[in-house]
């Protein structure tokens, strides 16, 4: 089977998530591991992290370069890729960054809906693009590989750093605006923009996201990703799935609502469905990316397209992303090459 | 030249002092990041670490494993391993061992003269040896491979964790109490104890560890070396400078008296001395090593004996000392092996 990555999830993490994730074939997963949390909280979370790497190292480990996800293949686990999906974790302090990179941060979301110290998210109102501070910190995660991700992030913004950064960025999780106009997924400019500049779009299964929500079907869903692959070309497009699996809904109110604000927001549900939406019934779990290649097929989409959007995309854009920059390296160690 | 390794530094870092190290030939130095820092702190104090990094990669970068001694003799600059003098940069989480290990930390003394929360420091009246905590961060520590370092530590609890303790551990500076009896200097006992168990002892160039201080001759130090050498055995003493060039008084004032009294302590010093002592004048920085090179040969030491001490030992220490233990590794991925 070819590699299989999968751009985005954040579950509820348990053995029983794990062993799924060897049943479904899963080499890599770009998981989050912070929202609002400050530095110091980040690091909680990466200490739950390793006490998993610790407990199950026959199903999982971290990973840190691409050739871990080799690594993964040939000793049949799966290399666990870190990311935040809000700049919390680097609080003001821009050599948080190197630090973050180091213990293993992989993806940085710029923001999470709300305006943050380094850009605007799509929830404003107004979206005043790149910051100060945050073409100081795009330039530091060109510097460090610590890969830009606009998923949650408004038009401008995204349009800015996509034209700033000096490498490019992704967006890990979301869909073309023109299958299904929610305020997550992305305009066609957007998305023209991040292939011409060598990014990467990670088409979500998150049922916001979808034509139709929970019902939306395996065959509108291939649609819309073979239509992607015409408009953005077959390197650049693969899954970010979003999976959330068996988390409480706690949990969706503590990524909406953080300490921003004391009162409820809804973000994409709303009062009458506050909670996580139902997943579609033929993507409950790692278990089923299968069904999405063969999905992908039955569009008529080549072999080799299939196996670029199931993870040899995601794949090349790990080997192009996670180093230093050339020229800028920070000044190397052997184990860190 | 055979490879040339110091086994601590706490200097007042700039360009200059790099420089030395080159003019000196030192390939490695365990250095100094923090003492009373708590976590957080201590990641200021590694930003600003990895400042100098980007600032002089002709002369220094950051050591993580014994192949980055080989590494900085091949490209002709130094590796820098961090350590830390406190368990407060640990705080009161175990978790926080891997991590700090992840960002680089290779030498962790469980006290600082004090009691901590892990053993007792050699300025208690009572020493009431490892403590509950105190074991189970010994195990993390062997486990992730951070070493043990009871250089300000009290005589059982060094006695003490150099049984329990795994692996074997350092006292990176320090000197026989027989030759100077200094609180922070160590018992025949100890350093039997020590010898015995694998462990490395590091001769410390500091005044108030030096018979007669800064007045002590190069002569009388290294009849000392040589008589700690039959003691011990050729293989396990080394040199762990103590060198805190160009420091401000403040600083050794902080090393002192943290945030632990609201009163001055004044540690090895006096009210009448309360800075930090001149060093001897034939160890003034980095650029003397070849000197005590020199004054070992003198006592009628082999050239592999000296070579040994110069820092051949230090080397085989990291080697045996920085990686996962075997059999209890950490799911290891190809770059941290």
């Amino acid at each position: 089977m070819s590699v299989r990555i999968d751009g985005l999830q954040y579950a509820n993490w348990s053995e029983k998530i794990f062993r799924q994730m060897r049943d479904g074939g899963v080499d890599a997963v770009h998981v989050t591991i912070t929202y609002h949390e400050n530095f110091r909280e980040t690091v909680l979370n990466i200490e739950r992290w390793n006490r998993w790497f610790e407990q199950f190292p026959d199903l999982i480990f971290q990973g840190r370069t691409a050739a871990d996800v080799a690594l993964a293949r040939e000793t049949g686990r799966t290399a666990i890729f870190f990311g935040s999906q809000n700049p919390s974790c680097m609080e003001d302090d821009i050599g948080l960054v190197e630090v973050l990179h180091t213990l293993g941060l992989r993806f940085m979301q710029l923001t999470y809906n709300n305006q943050s110290l380094l850009a605007t998210g799509c929830y404003e109102d107004e979206d005043t693009g790149l910051t100060r501070m945050g073409r100081e910190v795009v330039a530091e995660m060109n510097r460090v590989g610590l890969v830009v991700d606009m998923s949650h992030s408004g038009e401008r913004s995204t349009l800015d750093v996509i034209e700033f950064s000096s490498r490019p960025i992704a967006i890990t999780h979301a869909n073309p605006a023109n299958w299904h106009p929610a305020l997550r997924n992305k305009s066609d400019r957007v998305l023209a923009a991040l292939a011409a500049s060598g990014g990467m779009l990670g088409l979500s299964l998150y049922p916001h996201h979808l034509q139709g929500g929970s019902g939306c079907t395996l065959e509108a869903f291939c649609a819309m990703a073979a239509r992607t692959v015409e408009v953005m070309g077959p390197d650049r497009v693969a899954i970010g799935s979003d999976l959330c699996q068996d988390q409480p809904d706690s949990v969706v109110e503590w990524m909406r609502v953080g300490r921003w604000t004391k009162r409820i927001d809804y973000g994409e549900g709303s009062a009458a469905a506050p909670g996580f939406p139902p997943m579609p019934s033929w993507f409950r779990d790692n278990r089923d990316f299968s069904r999405i290649a063969e999905g992908l097929r039955a569009t008529g989409m080549s072999e080799s397209e299939v196996a670029g959007l199931m993870g040899g995309n995601w794949l090349r854009f790990f080997e192009e992303s996670f180093g230093a920059q050339p020229g800028k390296a920070k000044p190397a160690n052997r184990a860190a090459e």
